[in-house]
Formats: structure tokens, sequence, C-alpha cells
């Protein structure tokens, strides 16, 4: 992959910088970050901004270009990813290591006295605002808001904002309707006393709706806002999406209705005016409720003594613990998903050693044996398909100039997942199709053990998951091996991949406590540069755990995989696993047979039952 | 112990909220913080104001006093104290529970509209101030500065401030000199471009100095200040202190000194009109540093644009990794610490029995034994010597009221350590002198494993304290048990008991990581109310590990016990060890056995030896 030359776009972007024509005044830094305004992590092609300048397309990353530098700040995901993208006009900024300056320290340190730095307000969350604000003000600079986006006046082939069909989800699905979801909303809004509620997530605004959409890649959102007042809700969103008479129905837009649950439609560019619209009536008591990650400029538009943030909303506190119909959509998803990987774990098996499987093949395949199941809608993200050396990249995407054929003497890695219109999926297996060595054996297993210590690990009721992300690391630690990545997200429910407010990672604290009925990730890993990459991912569901002594009636909590794919036996070295361990893959793989073998009976895929249940064989452990 | 009777102090102290004489305006609630001005955890007994307001005297509490209301914050180590210790009018607020408010929320909660809190500014920190006050503001109401401390005028028999002699250590104890401090004090504020340092803590002016004191009981600190510019110091302290030609001398009083190290001794009380004299002849890039911690008083005198606040100061992070002199003193200490523990547990074998024991006398002999050892000064803390259902009182300290006599049939539990002047001692250990119970062993069994998990990890250099927390509940949790405080916390040199900026708990996220050098405590517990205490504790050195594979270079660190006290193996359940535990234990006690084996040997205390073998014989584990 040859990295994009961005020279050329870079002295156009300065000459912006200076240009009357956009900014009041000069502006010596521009901040790219890499969300939109609804600081999501999977954006639209128009909103890849970030990309565009720089060339680096990972999921993360804030770029910053001044008068004489261009600098990436990006996390260990993508250190060799970003490295690869960018040309030699960038600086790669490591985040996580100790000597990597933050945005702020590096403006400080390289800005001539006195500057002005930029950036859209529309993208930049506004606790985000606040936190360089402060720095660079205390140092003599100021942050400023550039209304119009300075890279948007330099694309010039910048795609359109899109603008797809909805799609509806009934009872069935969501096991709760829209309307059920205003109230338990606005009750929410009664306990903390505040009269509006503006939903800026789009994954936010999708769940209350019970509608999904297909605007972003991966992520089944829509573009749109809501302001949710204790009588009125408004819908912004653009498009004659809402001339589908599905829609007006799911919606009951055409119904005589209580007039606290009519819902009035609105341009979606309009939110910012509305809101200043709604500010303005307000009197000194009344709070308006939003995200402390929205973005600047609906932050701004409400005064400061009106405004009510939390890092986390109500809607995304009430969209991770799933009740009982969305758990059972997300079983089905992950049986169907289970079916398959097994197919293509068995197609693969017989197909690499004819040397004729690149990694784009084998990322099809299994897109292919997906769309074979019910109710699937699309990828839940884009396959990392990585063999050898592209597996210690750790989000890579094949690409065909970086494309590398599968063979019987490298480690094979696949985190993939798809999105059924019943649940959401994430799994990853590492595989060997011919004989791993000593070492690649070592090291899975300790990734393994890691895997199974979070998996199997039990615990009181409102921990947080960030307490057990070192589970994951002590096999690894004791042998000097670590991995830069958080061990897992949460999980949407036939939404977003990644979502809050829980996870299992040592970088946040500020994570919601784990209840019964959220699904997060456990995904450790072990990443050897230029050689290979390991990664074990299940998606696990918080349920209550039988303990001894029941934290005196706290309660117990443990995790159920919902993921049953096996995991390659012929990777483990079974020396290195304790009995407990050795049972847990046991009985992980006993179930996986019987659940995943059923289905594939069911659905007379006799060849994948034939491999699963040869790849289900109990591990023995030689005492 | 019967609770304090606060009707009568309560009264009046609602009393002087609305005394024009005190307060400008009346306030509607005053927040008693626990500090001092130098938001000390240990305090001398003239600023015990929340205690004597309350009764409740644990390290840890805030109390608010409202018309209506009066309410105390505590932590899960102080629950039970708390509510035996105050009367009727007080509400205890159990922090860390799901549902206990925040002081600000509760507030919000019960004042009338528009109300003013008040609050004494050099007793409240500036994070504090800030937060409360933000809070405070959003929902129309005003945190104030009360300039005279309203508990001080009702408080008729108020002790003095204290203002004892200072003890020297030379070289031999410090292994740096006061100046060279200073230089590398210096060298921090130039690379953070800050030309002023303010010392408020008191274990950091005790540091910086090589001084100690005895002002405040079991900390050997002395209430001073210290303001470091680039070229010049000044100490504020008060009392003839300084007229002590050894301090003169240690100090250079009268030498004839390049100027930039000439101290300048100013009056304790004069450090807030100094520095707003420092602060009104500052230009905007001249940045005053201190600790965030510091008071709302000290803060506010110096302009916002002058302030330069960081969570740790660079004497904090300085002072907390332990030098080869100091690593040297902290193992003579413990050395000495053992001799004493040894002897004393030998004496409480033999005495128990008898039934004239007393959790008093037990503590007092282990003082007694303790003073018998070399540079012995006092006890670092309150000795916690608690048996039966006084061991769940996880700061219990024994009073007549309560004092509970040794016997066969409980479990006594520990908690001790002293000040030498070349260390400083922390060590509980929970012994059986009769036949524990199956259920008393699993619990202590647990603890156990909890704490060999922490002593024995291997993490990455860099590594977070807080990150390693989880490994201590692990095996508790595994049968639904759990503990209420942290693992672990830093410990000084001849200093405080407890010290930034490390430690393990679960509660921190802001901890500075762990480098070699550093000492913490570990200290899991399991606390049964009503029926007994668990905890076992030793403080440990950060020391580098070797690790297989380095963590590609990144270094390896683990742990090294300086604690060498036999663990009782009566207590264990060997069954539920893992041989890799059992191991631990077995080298540990041979440990225990070689070094104070022969230091009991050199002090000829061959009783105290025999016991000490006798409690050292390997645990076997049957396969």
């Amino acid at each position: 992959m040859s990295p994009k030359i961005t020279t050329e776009l870079l002295k156009q972007l300065r000459q912006v910088m200076k240009s009357p024509r956009y900014v009041q005044e000069p502006v010596q830094a521009y901040i790219v970050p890499s969300g939109d305004a609804h600081q999501s992590e999977y954006i639209a092609p128009c909103d890849c901004r970030r990309a565009f300048i720089s060339g680096f397309d990972g999921s993360a990353g804030t770029a910053i270009v001044t008068e004489q530098h261009a600098a990436m700040w990006t996390d260990g995901r993508y250190f060799l990813q970003a490295a690869n993208q960018m040309d030699n006009n960038w600086t790669l900024m490591k985040m996580g290591l100790k000597d990597t300056p933050t945005q702020e320290d590096w403006l400080v340190s390289v800005l001539p006295e006195g500057s002005k730095v930029g950036v859209d307000p529309f993208i930049i969350p506004a606790d985000q605002w606040k936190r360089m604000s402060k720095v660079l003000r205390s140092a003599g600079h100021d942050l400023v808001p550039v209304k119009e986006n300075l890279i948007d006046t330099i694309w010039t082939d910048r795609p359109q904002r899109p603008c797809k069909p909805l799609i509806m989800l009934d009872l069935s699905y969501t096991g709760v309707s829209w309307r059920d979801k205003i109230v338990a909303l606005r009750s929410k809004m009664a306990e903390r006393k505040v009269l509006w509620f503006v939903v800026t997530a789009l994954d936010e605004v999708a769940w209350l709706f019970n509608l999904r959409g297909s605007d972003v890649e991966y992520n089944p959102v829509f573009f749109a806002y809501a302001v949710i007042g204790m009588n009125t809700i408004r819908l912004f969103i653009d498009g004659d999406r809402m001339m589908d008479p599905a829609v007006r129905e799911h919606l009951q837009l055409d119904s005589t209705l209580e007039p606290e649950f009519k819902i009035q439609v609105m341009p979606y560019g309009s939110i910012l005016t509305e809101l200043q619209a709604v500010s303005a009536g307000l009197s000194p008591k009344e709070k308006v409720w939003l995200s402390d990650k929205a973005s600047y400029a609906l932050t701004e538009a409400i005064p400061k003594a009106y405004r009510y943030l939390t890092p986390y909303t109500p809607i995304c506190i009430a969209k991770a613990v799933k009740n009982a119909l969305e758990t059972e959509g997300m079983r089905r998803a992950h049986i169907k998903d289970a079916v398959a990987l097994c197919e293509l774990f068995n197609w693969l098996e017989k197909e690499v050693p004819k040397g004729t499987v690149t990694e784009i093949i084998a990322a099809d395949k299994a897109e292919e044996f997906r769309s074979q199941q019910k109710d699937f809608v699309e990828l839940s993200f884009a396959t990392i398909s990585s063999t050898g050396p592209n597996g210690a990249i750790i989000h890579y995407k094949p690409v065909p100039e970086t494309n590398r054929t599968l063979s019987v003497n490298e480690i094979y890695l696949l985190d993939s997942g798809a999105q059924y219109k019943d649940g959401t999926t994430d799994v990853t297996r590492t595989m060997h199709f011919g004989t791993p060595s000593a070492y690649e054996k070592e090291c899975f297993t300790y990734v393994l053990k890691g895997h199974i210590a979070v998996s199997a690990a039990i615990f009181p009721n409102g921990t947080k998951g960030h307490l057990l992300d070192s589970f994951a690391r002590s096999a690894l630690w004791d042998c000097g091996l670590d991995y830069l990545h958080g061990t897992g997200h949460g999980v949407g429910s036939f939404l977003n991949v990644h979502e809050g407010p829980c996870g299992i990672s040592y970088k946040t604290f500020a994570d919601e406590p784990l209840e019964a009925g959220m699904i997060v990730s456990d995904e450790p890993g072990y990443y050897e540069d230029g050689s290979f990459g390991i990664r074990i991912e299940n998606v696990v569901l918080v349920i209550p755990a039988e303990t001894k002594y029941n934290f005196k009636n706290r309660g117990s909590l443990t995790f159920e995989p919902l993921t049953l794919v096996p995991i390659q036996t012929k990777m483990i070295d079974v020396s290195l696993l304790t009995q407990k361990e050795c049972n847990w893959v046991n009985d992980y793989h006993q179930k996986c047979r019987e659940v995943i073998g059923a289905e594939l009976e069911r659905q007379g895929r006799r060849e994948a039952l034939r491999w699963l249940i040869r790849e289900t064989e109990p591990l023995i452990k030689v005492q």
C-alpha cells in the first residue's frame, strides 16, 4: 500500500486557513477530527475528511495541520496502518506511549505566540473543545470555531450526504414500542428535572424510534437528530424518507394521537436554529439535557445556565441493557453467524493448501456464507481478513495492494461480523491451516487463557468493566507479552458494533457498571510486528451468576458467550492450560456442537457439520 | 462505644451559621471537611473539627450541616465505626454504594432555593471547591468561603496548634541533600516553564528539606509551607524551631551560601499574604505551580491566569521513588519490625489462652516490642488490634468501651506499624490462637490467594497500580465475597504511612504508573459484620522482573515483600491453594526464617526464634 501524496492538498488547506473568504482571521492551525456531526465512529464517505487530507482511513485519529507541520494522533490499533498510509508530510503521534504529547501540548510547543487554532464546531465534541480550549488559552492561544469546514472547501469531488430508505423494526425485534421508549425517557427527564432532551448520536435516534437505516456503511443508522420535550417530539431528518407510507404508519404520523406523541418532522439542517429557538424560550429552571460529547455547535446553542450535560445519556444506558426479545434475537443472529463461519472454515481448510485463496477472497467468501442466512442485512464492519504479517496490523482491511495469499505456513486472523435484523455479530478466530510453531502456539494459548479469564470471571453486581481488563492480560504479562488495545466493547442489537456505555478496557474509567443484559466483546490478542497477529473474540452476554456466598445479596454476575464458533484446538498448547481452563474449552466446544450442530443439521449443511464435530473434539490434559 | 451527643453543638453551629458576627450573609449549609489546611489525612487535635461536631473520628469523612439535617459521608472502611460514634442527629452517607447521593446532589435535594453553602476556604481543596461550586451554582445555590472557621467559634476547649522540635535526617538516611532536591525541583519547574512552586503538603515540605517533626501523631511532619522560586527559598514555619543550632546548620541558615540556596524563614501564618505578594509581581508568562488539591484559599491567592495546577506535584512523584539508601533503610526498618512482631505473636500464643490479654494490652505490647528496636520513633498509625466482631470494623482502634479480650475462640486481626528513623512499616496479620472454623480458613485462604496474586504479579513498565486491584479480588469474587476498600497505598520513607501518587485501588484512575523503587502495601481482606475480620498486609517494593519476552524491551516489573512476618499456616486451607501459591508461601516463609531468624539470633531472642521456625514450616500440598 503506497501512502497518499498530500503535498498539494496541504498547500491548499494552508491557503484557505488564511483566506478571508473562509476565516474571519487567519488560523495558524486547523484540527480535523475523526467524527461527523454526531460523533460517530463509523462515518459516511462525505464525512471522511481526515482520511481525505491525510490518507489514513482507520476508524480513530485526529489530524492537525499548522503552517509548518501536519500531525496525526491515533492509537495502538493503527500505528502500522497510519504509518503505511501517510506520506512524509505527516508525523505520526502514537497515543498511549509515554513520550507522545497530547494534541494541546503539541500545539503549544509548535505554535507562534498568540495563535488561532480553528476547528469545525459541528465536528468537535463539546468536552474536547473545552479541554483543548482551556490549555490553549492558558498558553496564550485561542481555539476558534470555523463555520465553513475548510476541508470541504478544497475537497472538489466530495460525495453527497446519503439519504437511504428506512427499515422499521416491529415489537417482535425490539420488545418495546417507540412510544414506551419516549415515556421511559420522559420519566428519566422528570427525575433529573430537565424539560428537553437532545438526541445527537445516530444510534440513539435509531434505537429510540425503532428505525434503522443504511446511511453509514456497517452501522444501520440514518442521519437525523431528535429533540424530545415533555409534550413534544421533533425529528430532524432529510429526504423523502418520511413519505414512505410504512414509515408514516410506524411513526403514526397520520394518526390522531395524544399530542405528546405527535412527531413533528423537520429538516435535518434546521436543528441548530430550532435548538436556539427552544433555548430562547427557556426560563432559569428549565434545563436541556444532552451528551457532553455532543458537538460544540449544538452545545453552544444552549446557554450555559440551561445545559444539563452527562457523559452517557439515558438512551445510551437503556439501549445497552438488552431486553428478553433483543437477547433472543442476538442469540439467533449468533447461531446463524456461526453456521456461516463453520462453512467458511471448512471451505478454507480445503482451499488454502491449493494456494488460491487470498485475504480478499476469504473475506468475500465469509460475506457470501453470511448473506445466505435469514434476515442478513450487511456486514457490521469491514472484515479484517489478514494472514502472516498483516495480522499484526490490528484493524487491517485487505486491499489489492496488500492482499496476501493464505498458506499452510502462516497464521490467519479473521475478525468479522454481520448485521442481521435480529442482531449484530462480531467474532475473531485465529487459525493455522498447516502446522503452527511452538512459539505461535505458546502465544495463542496465553491469549486464550486471557479470553477465558474474562469470560469465566465472576464479579459483584455494580462492577465496572474496566476492572476486568487485567484478567485478560495476566497470562501474557507473566511471560512479558501484552497487547495495545482494550479487551472489549459494548455491542448493539442490530445497531453499531461498538457502543457505550460499557466495555472492558484499561483506558476508560467512566464506563457504567456492568449489569445483566448488557452485551460486550471479549477479545484479547497478541501481535508480533512483521510476523503474525492473534486474537480470540467472542461476544458475551452479562448474566447473573451462582456463587457460594452471593456478595451479601448484592448479586453476582458473569458472562455467557453468544458467539459459538470453535476455537482451533490445533493452536492450543494444552500443557499451558490449567484443568479448569481445559474444561472451559471443552464445555464451550460441547455447546458449539450442540447448538450450532443442530442448526447445521437443520440447514442440511452436512460437510460443515462434520467439520464442526471434528473441531470440537475435547482437549485431553495429560496430568 | 456510645455515640457523641451533638444536639447542643449542632444548635450552636446553626446559630453561628446565621450570625452576622461570623458570616456576611447567613449560610443554609456548612461543610466540615476532614482535612487541615494542608489536606493531610492524619491531623492534629486542633484540626479534628469533623470529629468534634459529629463524634465520628475515622480518618476520612465529610460532615455537612444544614438548618434541618446533619449528614456524614464516609467510605466502606468506616461504615460501622461512623454508625457507632454518631447520634441520631446524623445521617450516614455510605460512599461507594449505588444509591448514596454525592454531597452536591444531596445539598441540591435538601436546600431551599438560592441557598448559600459555607466552607472554610483553607480546609477545602481547590479541586473539590470547583466541583461542588459548579453543581451548586447550576442548581441556583452558592458555595461561599467563610473566613472564620465556624466550628472553631463554638469549640471552646480547642487545643493549640502543635509546634514541636524538628528531627534532621542526614545523607545516610535520605541519600540526597535538600540542596540537590531543590536543584532537581527547579529543573522540573524549568521544564514546565513555571517560576514558582508552592509546597503545601506537610510530607512534601518535610521530604524536601530532609527534616521531620512530630506535630501530627503518627506522621513525622511539622506545620510549614514553602515557596520555591528559581532563585529564592521561603520556608513558612512557626515557633522557635529555627533557633535550634542543629536545625540552623542543617539548613545552612548562617552560612554564606549562593543566594539561590539561602532559605528565608517566615511566619507560618504569612503564607497567604506572601503568596498574594508573589502573584502581584507576576507578568503574564510567569506561572505558579501548585497541587490541584491545595486549599481553595491559597489557590485563589494566585490569579487564575498564573496558576499551573497538577494532580501530583514533582515532589510527590520524586518522593515516591525511593533511592538505594532509602530502600536499604526501609529493609532495615522492616527487619526490626518483624523481630518485634515475632516477639509479640510468641507472647500472645502463651498469654491469650489465660484470658488476660485485651485488645489494648496486645496493642501496647506490640508498641513495647517495637520501641525496643533501634531508631524507633513512634507508631506510624493507631494500632488496629481487634478480635472477633471488632475485626470487621475496618479501621478499628480499641478504646476502653469496646476493648475485647482475646480468646482461643476468635480470630485476632492486628494491623500496625511504626516509624523508625530509617523507614516506615505497616503490616497486618490475622491469627487464630485456637482452632479456626472451616469457614474462617476458607475466607482466609481466599484473601491469601488475592494477596499472592498481587505480590507475584508481573506487569509491564508503565502500568498503573489500579490495574492490579482486581487480581486481589478474583479468588474472593469466585465465591461471591468482596471487600469494600482498596488493595494498597503508597508508603513513605520515615514519612506518612499513606502517600501518593501510586496505589492499588479500584477507586482511583489518576494514579501515576508504578516504577521500580516505589513502595506500596498489598492488603486484601474479608469482613463479616458482627463476626470477624481478615486482612493480610505486606509492604512491597516495586522491582524489575525477569520475563521470557520482556515486553519488547519495555521492561517488566513485579513486587518484593519488605514485610517479613510469617503468615499463620494454621489459617490456611491448603487444598484451596494452587501448587504455585503453595510454593509462594513456602518461599516467603523460607525468607522470613533466614532474614528475621538471623536478626532474632543476633538480638539473642531465642524464644521468638523458636516461634519463627515453627511458624515457617513449609506447607505440604497433597496432590
